[in-house]
């Protein structure tokens, strides 16, 4: 790609919304890489992710030049700077914007990812409405956000999509999954009518489109583990 | 002080290493600022602290000229881009040296912290003993990555301190009130001998002696919180 430095690798998993993000954000620059994708993450990890990420052994990897950067919005932030001069920035260049945002990506990764942790992963049916009542009130403190800082403009970033929108951005194939899967809106046009108008905004866009899994697979793949933990259970019980 | 452009106020707590971690930054930076500490954080928050951080309502928040600014590494960063001139830049500059001391003050954000509270906050001898034993094991990772970043320089910073430095730094009053309270040397020379001779030379110096809690304080702090505990769970007894 024009302007493009060094050689790119990385190491993800179609489902993982942590990989997304990596991907989202290699498209918005107009990056071009080799994905090698990760399967049999939880039985058999690859020599080279073992290599690349001996600390945490998780994708999303980027191996840039045979040096590899890990954790999603570290490798965000590395993609920015690297290739300052590559397509759009998407980090503000106003300090304080630059902290607005950071708190606002931190804030996705801290609270969102774990209330639908408890809603897939909730062991009793109180734990699930909980998990299901935070989510909810998550993306109402998201819903307040984007008012205040969108002012009108699509994105979190503003006119074009930035670090907010690609933090986010990585979870909205598993909003639609949720769907498919519980019935469940996350973002509903009732209660978060401009989450919801930025999420059918964000899914429209040609950058997004290109690296966006396909929500019937995640679906499957829910089920799986679902149905995988069940018998796990259940063998316990024998 | 030289360079420093406008008004900084922070908002923090004598015991919270987080609240530490931004004294040092700004200690190291050489920029003045006026400390508002908070007391009665459990109990009684400020108003200014509601209105600062309402997402959050934790300390630390450093408010520059009026606008307010979140999270203890956010706000580091903050430092290092809003006051670029003054003093020593704590992030280095090439893109690469950034990531990694990006995920390393991730790492001991995600996995100190977390093991001390179990040590601290564990409601069997297992859990304290669980908590101990991740401890040693997050320390030796840390020795590890010292080792390697460090080549033999004082700091994970090199030369002088920088990031990870600070992100660690903020912990280090709790590390001798955890000596004092448990008889318990979390960087131990026997088994981490870089991490405890950082340790040392980390609090020699002047920047960090200037900001540093008084460790009995601390001390007294931790046993007051637990003959609190000890009597909520006496009373819910009753």
């Amino acid at each position: 790609m024009a302007g493009q430095s060094g050689d790119l690798k990385l190491l993800s998993s179609f489902a993982s919304p942590f990989s997304l993000r990596v991907k989202l954000a290699l498209s918005f620059k107009g990056l071009s890489y080799e994905n090698l994708e990760q399967k049999e993450l939880h039985t058999n990890k690859s020599e080279l992710l073992l290599k690349s990420n001996p600390v945490h052994k998780k994708v999303p990897v980027l191996i840039h030049d045979g040096k590899p950067v890990c954790e999603s919005m570290i490798i965000i932030q590395y993609i920015d700077e690297a290739f300052a001069g590559v397509g759009p920035s998407l980090l503000p260049s106003d300090p304080y914007e630059r902290a607005v945002a950071r708190f606002w990506a931190a804030y996705i990764d801290e609270k969102l990812f774990s209330s639908w942790m408890m809603v897939f992963k909730g062991k009793t049916d109180e734990e699930k409405a909980e998990g299901t009542k935070q989510s909810f009130a998550v993306a109402a403190t998201l819903e307040g956000q984007l008012r205040e800082c969108s002012k009108g403009k699509p994105f979190f970033g503003g006119d074009s999509v930035g670090y907010v929108d690609v933090a986010l951005g990585g979870f909205v194939a598993w909003v639609h999954a949720i769907e498919k899967l519980y019935g469940l809106k996350l973002f509903d046009a009732a209660n978060t009518p401009l989450l919801a108008a930025w999420l059918d905004r964000f899914c429209a866009l040609d950058a997004a489109k290109a690296v966006m899994p396909e929500v019937d697979k995640l679906v499957e793949l829910a089920k799986m583990r679902q149905a995988q933990a069940a018998a796990a259970a259940e063998a316990q019980g024998n």
